[in-house]
Parts: C-alpha cells; sequence; structure tokens
C-alpha cells in the first residue's frame, strides 16, 4: 500500500458525531463550573454594543459595565481569602478568558484594575498594602494603574530610567522622570480614571542603585484632577480597545511615604538602609516579574476567547453564503464546500483547538505552581518560558486568524455591525502587550538552552552564550502532560512510512525537530566570545534560528497537551472527532514548515506532497463537523452579534 | 568554491550608495510628471487628520477634500479630452495612486465618483450620456454611485438580480429588486451624498433577459431625500475608509426613461427590440466589465502607496528605537540593527520595490491597450488577466507588510497618531473590493490555462475544464518585459549549482515554477468530466493547485518588471543597489516556497539551507540602505505625520 493510499482510505469516519455538548464539556476542562458561572452571566444581562461610539462614550460605557461585572462578583475569584476573595487562580483566569467573549476594552480594563494593579499589590506588597487597598481596588473604590513601560523602554524592563530615590529625612521616596523618554507611556487607567498607580523604578537608597522596585504613588485628588508634580497625557485615539484609557505619567518629585514601596522582596529600612531576602539584583528583580506571570497567561486566553469567535462567525457565515453554480446540478455552492474555503478556516480551527488545550493545561500548571506552600524555584522559571510561549502563539494565531476570517466574509466581515473589525482591531496589540512576541520567543529559547537554571526574562546574551558553551549538552525532552503516553508514542519508533496520521509518528517528529534545532542552535552559538568573535554578533545572526528553536518547542509543548486531552477523553465519538482534528492540527503545522522537514531529512519530497494532499483529505473530511466544532466552544449567542448571520 | 563561500562573499558592496533622488528618478517613471504634480500639490496644502474623527466628521471632512481636489484639477486627467480632459490613462492612474500618500477615505472617494461613476459613464455610455453628464461629474455637480454589488452577489457578478424591464407602452426601464438578497450593497457615496447611480442590473425586454447591463438611476433629489421607489440604509461604521458613505440601495419598481441604458455595448429600440454588436450574452458583459479594468489597477497603485508609507515609518522608527545594550559596546542598539527586525521589514520592502516596477509596468500597458485606436481583444485580456494578478498580489501584500509595520513599531505603533492603524484599517478591504483576491488568481489560471482565448472574468468551470482536456499542449512563457534581455537570461542555462545571485538561474528558476506548476494542473483538470467524474469535485480538489499556479505566474511577472526596470537604469550606483534589493526578492520569495522548490527536485536540501543564509546577508548588506530605499519613494514629508518619529 503507498502512502497516498494510506492517506485518503485508512480514515475512520464518523458515522455518528458527538453532541455539541459532548465536546465542550472537553473543552471546558477543569474550571467548568467558572465557564457555565461567566456563561450565565452574559446571558442573564444585555451587554450593549460598542458599534460607532466615539472614545469618550466607549470609555464611559466600560466603566460602568466594569462596576457591573464587580456587581457579579467573578473578579474576587483570584484573591486571597483574607479579603473576600476565593484563592482560585486557576479559576481567575479561567473568568477572565471568558470576558473574552465580550467586548476586550471591558475584558483589558478589568485586566489592568484587578488583574495588574489588584495583582501587584496582592504579589509585591505585604499585609499593610493588603488590608489598606485591596478591598477598595475590588470594589472599584480605588482605581489604579500599572505603570511599567515608558517611551524609550518597554521589553528591556530593567533599564527603566524613573526614579524612585529615599529621602531619609523625611523618609519619602521621591518618584521622579529623569528625561522625556522615561515618561510611563500607554498605562491603562491613566488617562482618565486611575487614583493611584504601581509605578515601576529605579530604587536609589544611600547614594546607590538596587534596580527596579514597585511603589505606590497617588495620580489624582478625588475629583479627578492630577496631583501636584503629575502630569498626565492621554495616549488618545488607538487602533482598538478604545475603551480603555491610556495615558503617559510625568513625575516631577513627587514624594511618597516610605510605606509605599511594595516590600515583599526588599525593604529600605527608615534611615535608608536597603535589605532584600533574595541577594542578586537580577534574581530579585525577576522574582518580582515573575510573580505577575498571570497577566501574560490571562492574555493569551483572552486571544483564545477572540479567535473562537472569529472562527464561529467564519464557519457559519461559510456555511450560510452561497457564490457560483455547482455546473453538475445548477445549485450555488456555500462558500465552505470550496477547498479553498476549508483552507483558509479548518486548519485554523484545528489550531484554536490545540491551543486551547495547551492553554487549559497552563492554566492548571498556573495554579498549582501559585497555590503550592513552598516556592519551587525551577517549576516557577518553566511555568514562565511556558507563559510566554504560549502568549506568543496564542496571539499571533489571533492575528492571523482573525485577518483571515474578516476577508472569508468578504465586504460584509469589514462592517463594524458584523463584529470582525473590533475583534481584529482589539486584539491587535495582544502580540505587543505583556512582553513583544519577538521578544518572548527569544527568551523561551534562553530557557530551553539554560534548562532554566537561569532567570527568566533576562536576555544576557554574553550570559546565555557562555552558559551554552560551557554546559549545554543536548536536548532533553522534557514532557508536560500524559507522559505515559507520550512516552509511549515517543518510543514506538516509526520508520519513514509510518501513516501520516500515526499520532506516535507525529509525536516523534514534533521531538525531533524540537531537538534538532536546539542542538544546532546551541552549536551556533558555542562560537560567541571565542576567537574574539563579538557575542552580539553571533547572537543577532543567528537569531531567526533562536525564534525557530522557540517555536518548534512551542508546537511540541501544544501537540503534548492536545494528545493529552484525546487520551483523557471518555466519550469515543467526541474523541474521533477530536483525533482527526488533532490530525489537522499536526499536519497543517508540518506542511507550514515542509521545507524545514525536507532540507533536513525527515520527509522525502513524495512525502513531502503527500502531507499536503493529506490536509486536503482532512479538510474535507472535517468540512461535515465544522459548525459542530465550532459550537463546540460554548460561546453564549449573546455574544455573536453579527447581523450578516441573520436573514436579510 | 562551495555555494556558501560564492553567497556571502562573492557581492559586491555599495561604496558609494546612489542619492535619494537618483532612485526616485528610476521609481517616478514614465509618469514623473503626474507625480511631481501630486507632490508639490501634497507640499502646498495642509491635509487635515482624520484621527479620532466620528463618522460624520469624517465624511465631512473627506467631501470638503474632494471639493479642493477636483479645484486641482488634477482628476482631469483621466477624462476624454472632448469634455475638458487630457485623455492621459496612465497619467490619470498614476494620480490616483499618488493620494494613497494621503487618507485613502478621500481616495476611495474620489475613485468612486470619478473612476467608477464617471468611468463607467464614459466607458459604457454614448455621446448624450458624456455631453450631459461627464462635466457635472467632473465638477462634482452631480456626484454618483457605482451600484453593482448587492448582498447575495458579489464574486458571481453575472448572476446579479436587480432587473430593469423594458416597458414599451411608456418608453421606460422599470429597476427593481425583487428580493432583499437582491439589494445593492456596500456601495460608496450611496449612503449620504450620491444624487444618482450607475445600477447593474439583469435588462429584460419583450420578455426575454439579456443579461446585465449598466443605466443611469437617479437616487435622490437636490435636497438629498430620496426618490419615490428608492430605499436607502447606511452600512453604518466599518472597519476602515470611515470617509466614504457606504450604503444599501432597494428599487421598487423604479421608472427611468428609455435613455437611461448606457448604450455603448447594447441599446434596446423603442419597441423594446434589442440589439447589440456583441452576439454572445457573456461576451457582452465581460467586454463590459473590461472596459472597468482601469478600477482594479488603481487599487493596486493605492495599495502600494500606502505600504510604501508603512515601511517608511517603520524603518524610521527602527532606525530611531533602540532596545537592550549590545554587551560588547554597553550602548543601547537600534532595532533595525536586529536579524529578526531586518528579516521583518527588509524582505517586504524589496517585494514593495519589485511590486512598483510590475505596476508601472502594468499601467502602461493599460495605458497602450486603452489609448489604442482599434482595441485589440488579446491584449485586452491578457491586460485584464494582469491586473488581476497584480491587484491580488499588491493588496495581500499591503495587509501583510503594514500589519508587519505595526508590530515593528510596538505600542507605539498601535496609537493612531503614528498613523500605521488607518493604513491598516483603511487597506484592509482592499483584498476584497473590486475583486476578492481568492477569486481573482481563479481567474489568471483560467486565462493561463485557455490562453486568454476565452473571456476573462467567466468561472465557468465546465468550459475550461473540456477546453484544457482539448486543446491545452503545455504552458508557453509569455515574456512581458525586456523580452530580449529575459529570452538571453533564459537561455543561459545554469546548472545546479548556479551562484545564488545569479540573475539567469532566477528568471529559469521562476519561469520553470510557473511552467511545471501549470501543466500539472492542466493534467489534474483534463479529468473533469471524463469518466463521470464531477467537473465540480476535480475542480475544487484542485483548488489550492490553481492559486498556486496563479501566483507563480505573477511572481514571474513581477520579477522581469523588475529585471526590466534595472536594466534600464543607467546610473550605475542606483543599478547595483537595485540589483541587490531584487536579489533579496527573488530569495525571499524562494524562501517562502523553499518547500515547493525542494519537494520538486528544484533545490537540494544542502542549497535550501543557503537560500536562507543568502536572504540573512542580504539582510545584512542592505540594512545600511534601508532609510535610502524608503526616501527613494519620494513620499513628501507633508504625508509622513507619525507622532512617534519626532523627538519627544
Amino acid at each position: 500500500m503507498t502512502s497516498l493510499q494510506t492517506d485518503t482510505n485508512a480514515a475512520p469516519s464518523f458515522v455518528e458525531p458527538p453532541s455539541p455538548e459532548s465536546l465542550r464539556r472537553v473543552l471546558d476542562g477543569r474550571w467548568a463550573d467558572v465557564r457555565a458561572e461567566a456563561r450565565d452571566l452574559m446571558r442573564s444581562t444585555t451587554r450593549p454594543s460598542a458599534v460607532g461610539l466615539g472614545t469618550q462614550e466607549h470609555r464611559d460605557q466600560v466603566l460602568r459595565e466594569l462596576h457591573a461585572l464587580r456587581d457579579s462578583g467573578l473578579h474576587r475569584r483570584g484573591f486571597s481569602r483574607d479579603y473576600g476573595g476565593l484563592d482560585d487562580i486557576g479559576g481567575s483566569v479561567t473568568s477572565f478568558e471568558m470576558l473574552g467573549y465580550g467586548d476586550l476594552s471591558l475584558s483589558v480594563k478589568a485586566g489592568v484594575q484587578w488583574g495588574l494593579f489588584g495583582g501587584a499589590v496582592q504579589a509585591l506588597g505585604t499585609k499593610t498594602h493588603h488590608e489598606r487597598y485591596l478591598p477598595a481596588i475590588m470594589d472599584l473604590d480605588l482605581l489604579g494603574c500599572f505603570a511599567m513601560t515608558e517611551t524609550g523602554h518597554g521589553s528591556d524592563v530593567q533599564n527603566l530610567r524613573t526614579t524612585a530615590t529615599y529621602d531619609p529625612d523625611r523618609r519619602e521616596f521621591v518618584v521622579h522622570t529623569p528625561d522625556p523618554s522615561a515618561r510611563k507611556d500607554y498605562i491603562g487607567n491613566a488617562a482618565r480614571d486611575g487614583r493611584m498607580a504601581v509605578v515601576f523604578a529605579q530604587l536609589v537608597t544611600q547614594g546607590r542603585g538596587y534596580g527596579v522596585h514597585a511603589l505606590l504613588v497617588p495620580l489624582r485628588d478625588d475629583a479627578g484632577r492630577p496631583l501636584p508634580g503629575i502630569t498626565i497625557t492621554d495616549c488618545g485615539h488607538k487602533a482598538g480597545l478604545n475603551g480603555v484609557d491610556n495615558g503617559r505619567i510625568v513625575f516631577d518629585q513627587v514624594r511618597v511615604p516610605r510605606e509605599a514601596l511594595l516590600d515583599r522582596f526588599a525593604s529600605v529600612a527608615e534611615d535608608g538602609s536597603y535589605s532584600s531576602p533574595i541577594e542578586s539584583e537580577s534574581r530579585r528583580f525577576f522574582t518580582m516579574l515573575g510573580t505577575l506571570v498571570r497577566g501574560r497567561v490571562s492574555v493569551s486566553g483572552s486571544a483564545l476567547a477572540a479567535t473562537q469567535v472569529a472562527l464561529t462567525i467564519a464557519v457559519r457565515y461559510a456555511e450560510q453564503r452561497r457564490q457560483f453554480a455547482d455546473p453538475d446540478t445548477g445549485g450555488e455552492v456555500p462558500l465552505l464546500d470550496y477547498l479553498t474555503h476549508q483552507r483558509r478556516l479548518l486548519p485554523a480551527l484545528a489550531r484554536s483547538y490545540a491551543l486551547h488545550f495547551a492553554q487549559s493545561e497552563l492554566v492548571a500548571t498556573l495554579h498549582e505552581v501559585q497555590s503550592a506552600e513552598h516556592p519551587d524555584d525551577a517549576r516557577q522559571r518553566e511555568l514562565e518560558s511556558r507563559a510566554a510561549g504560549l502568549k506568543a502563539a496564542a496571539t499571533w494565531h489571533a492575528t492571523r486568524t482573525i485577518q483571515t476570517c474578516r476577508e472569508a466574509c468578504g465586504g460584509a466581515g469589514y462592517l463594524s455591525v458584523n463584529q470582525l473589525p473590533a475583534l481584529k482591531a482589539d486584539t491587535d496589540v495582544f502580540t505587543t502587550f505583556e512582553g513583544d512576541n519577538t521578544v518572548l520567543l527569544q527568551l523561551v529559547a534562553k530557557g530551553l538552552l539554560t534548562s532554566y537554571r537561569d532567570h527568566f526574562g533576562d536576555l544576557d546574551v554574553l550570559g546565555t552564550a557562555r552558559f551554552v558553551a560551557d554546559q549545554f549538552v543536548g536536548t532533553v525532552i522534557e514532557r508536560t502532560a500524559a507522559r505515559a503516553l507520550l512516552q509511549r508514542l515517543a518510543g514506538a519508533r516509526r520508520g519513514p512510512d509510518a501513516d501520516l496520521r500515526d499520532r506516535a509518528w507525529h509525536v516523534q517528529l514534533f521531538e525531533d525537530r524540537e531537538k534538532h534545532v536546539l542542538d544546532s542552535l546551541a552549536r551556533r552559538l558555542r562560537a560567541a566570545g571565542q576567537d574574539g568573535v563579538s557575542a552580539f554578533e553571533v547572537f543577532t545572526a543567528a537569531q531567526d534560528h533562536v525564534l525557530r528553536a522557540a517555536r518548534a518547542h512551542v508546537e511540541r509543548v501544544v501537540l503534548e497537551a492536545f494528545v493529552a486531552a484525546v487520551d483523557a477523553c471518555d466519550d469515543p465519538r467526541t474523541a474521533a472527532l477530536l483525533d482527526r482534528v488533532c490530525d489537522l492540527y499536526v499536519l497543517s503545522n508540518v506542511e507550514e514548515d515542509l521545507d524545514w522537514f525536507t532540507a533536513h531529512g525527515r520527509l522525502t519530497p513524495a512525502r513531502a506532497k503527500a502531507v499536503t494532499r493529506a490536509v486536503n483529505d482532512l479538510c474535507r473530511e472535517l468540512r461535515p463537523h465544522a459548525r459542530l466544532l465550532v459550537d463546540g466552544f460554548g460561546i453564549p449567542e449573546e455574544s455573536i452579534t453579527a447581523e450578516m448571520l441573520r436573514p436579510v
């Protein structure tokens, strides 16, 4: 039997597809109750539309909606029980993900207020801060900002230039913007609503700098007027998310009391002497940053939710919209019957499934790591790396897929009443905020090269290069999910003629790619710092290799999550359908990287062509189930408002 | 010498780069005077910004700007000398392209008024229509619409459902919308400003249908109220282009006089008898549509101009913005020094150059074909195919590149004051309007398969399949530009070890790809209609192959235009730089299609890897000239308003 015959004939067909509910149960996973609660909330209240609103009206509406959200209590889940929360980190991130089915301005505003601002107070502050601020933050009596990014420094947070200099005479910190490029920029809640900010600044005391620390700085009085020394400007209209009031903050020698320092990881005594349980400045900084990983996980959740909405709209439209007659029957053909259209939507849909399972697994890991009584440094670093990699993968997937959905809906997709314009515009910045994707992937690669022994987040090129030169002995694949199953699949060696839908072959292929790309990258980087070659030059020349290594790693982790989810599924019909979706995820991914697989001898030219045919076959097989697959997401009908889906 | 050594060492360096002016002269080409006039116009008047405007204010502003444009006289160029024009088709399209440096709502509004509405009256009407309407259209005394697309039919124009039934008793046509999906949709100028429309409708007379024809139908009275029987609704807010008032039109038995029919290609006598110089209904329809090819050429021009603006902004920002310190020097590194950043911007910049030269050549062909005294059917069909292919290539390039530029500028790229949001949102629909790109590429492939013998625009699957089965004997590469040079390059056969920068090898590689893909497609399509296989099934199964064939053709045509432009360049420094840019266009294109080249034995795995290295090398070589390359576009500084490019 040739491999071509295998592709087309060996596939089991779905005589009985599962119900959308059964599919939804598998997708809902561990925090199904939180999802149910969020769905009920969306169904019980009519969310106003943001279409055509001016910036001010949109901001007003989102602020009102934020209060409505507070009244629902959904936001309390992530906070400590001591202050009225539930200590349920996974549930909190999941509920935030569900907000991605609505106006993303609201979800970002909520993320700024409770996730970033409230989260920083909780994670970086101590009891005094918690008692004083957390209840007010949860209740929206205190609206706040997370003032980290500056105009001149975004990705390179370690080199922020805002200063917080301790004055022992008055027992105060003086917060100051030394030059225009050090102004805080793009800060959510700053332009209008924020009354206070967690400000990240270089801490200076007794004439010495200790690196970046966070302080609470009041911004406005009760009437909303900026306090003395504080200048706030509005970032104005943006591509999207115009319900969020982003602004710039400049500090002119602003004084705050010593207690303003969020002092969980470092404190300054009255006399100005500095102390911290963590000795290394770099390690301290990245430990502080690491506590904020929840934000990044939340962004991938939102991106995936928004992408699900776009795919639901595009698939429904493609089933309903007909164009050109079938010459054999004379009837007009639904767009989704065309291979080109299937090719645009179905691999993206399969990838949405894959990323959803990877996200669910990441949320569970986050929950366990951050709920543990004793912090586990290695697990925390691995978590940060996973979060960074998945954030990049999920947000690029959103950008690309929502664009495709817009195009697949033609002119109708360009009208704001059909939702796609806002989905596109609002998610566009997700690839940038909470870490630029390109930078994040470099951090992922660095984590892999150093086996997470080093601190995550530091892009010290020379250090990485030296570490690689000294210690890297080859990639070890650390399986993340369903370890026993994956062990078995990876162990059952498959020859070059394995069935293209053989899961063991898939797992081996992805592991092998990751290992090869990473090992060859390590060899390249060893040259850095040797024989007078500049470390920077070596690293820069290898940068595309670095990104490829990170991508290969992320794809492998995503595949493992998908395999584990199918394995854990106890309804055979659902499992059979998911199995096929997983095939499409794998093979369309292989197809996108076909040049690598053939150039590196992993696929013969003939087999590479067979991959393309197999993707076409899978598109045809899954086409009848496309509607079921989007319905399985369980997006409340209230969130699908696109007018074009209603009869004219 | 190994091929790797060839890549990196054999490249000539530019000791003396050309001046931006010299580069601009080459880019400006044949209609340099029109470009100069347009630049002067942009420099002499301050264009108001559209940032943050509400829909109504934006529409008002664009209408005012349209009047200012009229006062400049720039729009007259494309009209007949008999009515105050210059009969300069190429100049007209070029001036429209230059409008792409400003607010794209204005350029689309101008395109609707003078290009589509005025163009249809000129091309489809006769002297009576011209005398009566053209002066008023040019002077904006009559604002109009081009009412072709319906809610239910966009790509499949032949099956529009609006009817124009002739009533011989009253010597009138009755224009009617038979059902809701037949309403005219997305029509520019309809929601507010248009007073009249060219309406495309199924002409019925003496009880028989004659296919789609165009009629002039008044929409509103002088006060702007819709006339009896006409219902107009507003498409409302859109993803972009909100300065254009798109609307929907429903006709309820609306009567217009017999003379309303634009009767260049068909007329109805008083008694209702139909006559046309073109017998075949399908041929007549596509002849009518063919006269409107200018619109499609103008869209690619706008897309390319907007992309040049985005690249100029992103390259300047990447030279100015620094992030992370070089460990060897301690200084912060400009973004453009990073390979990842070069990889994002420079291949896109090279492609912008390539597409610009292809566009210039297309405009020249359009000018010649449409200025010729005697129509040449074959040349017209080839022109339509080229226009369709380049429209798809240019608009997808715009969508992808402007997205990349936004991401490459990080958070700053998301702020409306930095121009990229509007560039992205406004150009997004370009892949859809004036023909959906996916449909256009299928038409291109059909033209190639039938050697343009058939009428362009008709997607009759069965007919194409039968034609291919009967007559296709293999692809003949028809070179479009610099024929002698290309003949020579294609003839100088290169072995598999040719230098990666050998232009002869490039030309052969692109020609070979086109030929192979098209020949194998023809073989597949032969199966259609044979042995009971459904033509539709065969065609659908081959759809990705069809798109690939069209793409391979377009890339070859674009390369030829680039090669011809370099060949014609008489300044050696400019030619040397353009040569390198052409290398990057070719090799980054090969890299994107590497799986095809390796799977089909055109590149060995080792050579495939060398291609990637060569792209990296070219990025490094061209990086110092990136600013020069964007300055060469000659975009007036007044059009680059991005605030982030000014010191904070």
